[in-house]
């Protein structure tokens, strides 16, 4: 079967949905977004995402009336179209078509773009490798905690990722570890499990926050606060999580080796946990 | 005859134009663009707004190869077809077309798209009453030099204007004047004009240089800055100016009048000075 779009209360194939170029997503970025992966056919953790899609919306006054029972049947009835059972769904919510002024849009509904591809996940052996990230200065705007569409930095720093032959681009900003281009990330000291504090220059991961909650269920002690990036480089463990990359062992940084340059204990441990966790997902 | 749109090579009725969900100015803003006014037929500096796109695209590595004798050819052929003499003409550049990675495509054609329509002006006496504006933190990201779709911020500040009551938004950075959510900005006292000094924090107006320029054949002295949000709060005369704006005066800021409440004699000169020089425009 194809790739599934649904735009507006219609789903096609994804390669006939069209867009308005007047859709302020197209032309001010104005709009938000989030990325669910589906395990066996069910999207895991819908619920958190739904609930940080509802928050991003609310915090730039972008109203939609999609409720949380909507939502859940959209996201089954599109993975259903598809067939995939390995899912990668993507949702996008617009402020709408409108002739272009930056001012809103007086009458007119957003826009819901919602895209269901087949998951392809990293390969096994970059997972139990691990993978070389890059820092940069973190001159995004000052609201990371809305997850937008506002991403051209975040495009710039992956890009400069790649071509440094890094996964990843952390941001740092005043000294401190942010996040990273396309993930949040996490360091490991003295058996402390330690991840940037949620603030308006975070966002607040849906995966950040399952592992931390798979972390402090094995006992660990967890800890969300500042992370200099002294402190960082001098981890005895990192690691990158996301939506689609789950958790990604962190082996060196701007190529300097991470300790032993490999994988560490705790990283492993959550990595087996997340695993059987979302092994285990049933729609609730 | 109808507003027009022109999209990779095609023109077409603006509402015809569609364009892909998976267009990386749709997902992440990942592009630039260029606002042109056109008067009686002919689209006004438009050598500068081509080479501050040119310089926008290759600032966020963006490949286009539209020459500057095709963009020109593009505007009039556009212009034409609309019928429009007074027109807006909207140029939007973005990476193209791919399946959503934040690293660049390898391969793909960037999206072309224009967007002509009449253009209409603000009431006569907007302009000559002037308009009040308010001041908010500039917390966008630190490369504002480039005009790039991502324009949340420029959004919620022009939108939290208008519930204001305020034309515009004027952003203000560590103290300093940055610049309007669509405008630039300019301050006169004793007799000296001043604006922002062009850095990564401040887009580099086509209207402002024009504005310079007129000013400077007028034998006024003028200054690119950094101004003090105390230092604009005083100014003997304040204005915004804008392609499709031209020159505004400010008369209210954040509900204060400013000096006498009226638009100063500096700003009147230069309004009709900057009207004289549009009307004198041929395609040179």
């Amino acid at each position: 079967m194809p790739d599934i779009g649904y735009l507006n209360g219609h789903f096609s194939p994804l390669e006939a949905v069209k867009i308005s170029p007047d859709d302020r997503g197209f032309l001010f970025g104005d709009g938000v977004y989030e990325v669910i992966r589906a395990y066996h056919g069910i999207p895991a953790f819908w619920y958190a995402h739904f609930n940080r899609l509802v928050r991003s919306a609310k915090e730039i006054q972008l109203h939609f009336s999609l409720g949380q029972a909507d939502f859940q049947r959209l996201l089954l009835h599109g993975l259903q179209q598809s067939g995939y059972q390995e899912g990668k769904i993507y949702i996008q919510v617009t402020r709408g078509v409108a002739p272009r002024e930056h001012t809103f849009p007086p009458i007119g509904e957003p826009t819901v773009f919602l895209a269901f591809r087949k998951m392809v996940a990293l390969p096994t052996e970059v997972c139990q490798r691990g993978v070389n990230v890059i820092t940069l200065p973190d001159t995004r705007w000052h609201r990371c905690d809305i997850k937008s569409l506002n991403l051209l930095p975040n495009v710039l720093a992956k890009q400069k990722a790649r071509e440094a032959n890094a996964f990843e681009g952390i941001f740092v900003r005043d000294g401190l570890v942010t996040e990273g281009a396309t993930s949040n990330i996490f360091a490991v000291k003295n058996g402390t499990v330690i991840t940037p504090e949620r603030n308006h220059l975070v966002l607040a991961g849906v995966t950040q926050q399952q592992v931390v909650t798979l972390a402090q269920a094995k006992g660990l002690n967890v800890q969300f606060r500042p992370i200099p990036i002294s402190e960082f480089l001098e981890s005895d463990e990192a690691f990158l999580v996301g939506t689609t990359i789950e958790i990604l062992p962190v082996i060196q940084v701007n190529g300097k080796t991470l300790r032993d340059g490999k994988p560490g204990p705790i990283t492993t441990i959550l990595k087996q946990q997340f695993t059987a966790h979302v092994s285990g997902l049933a729609m609730s």
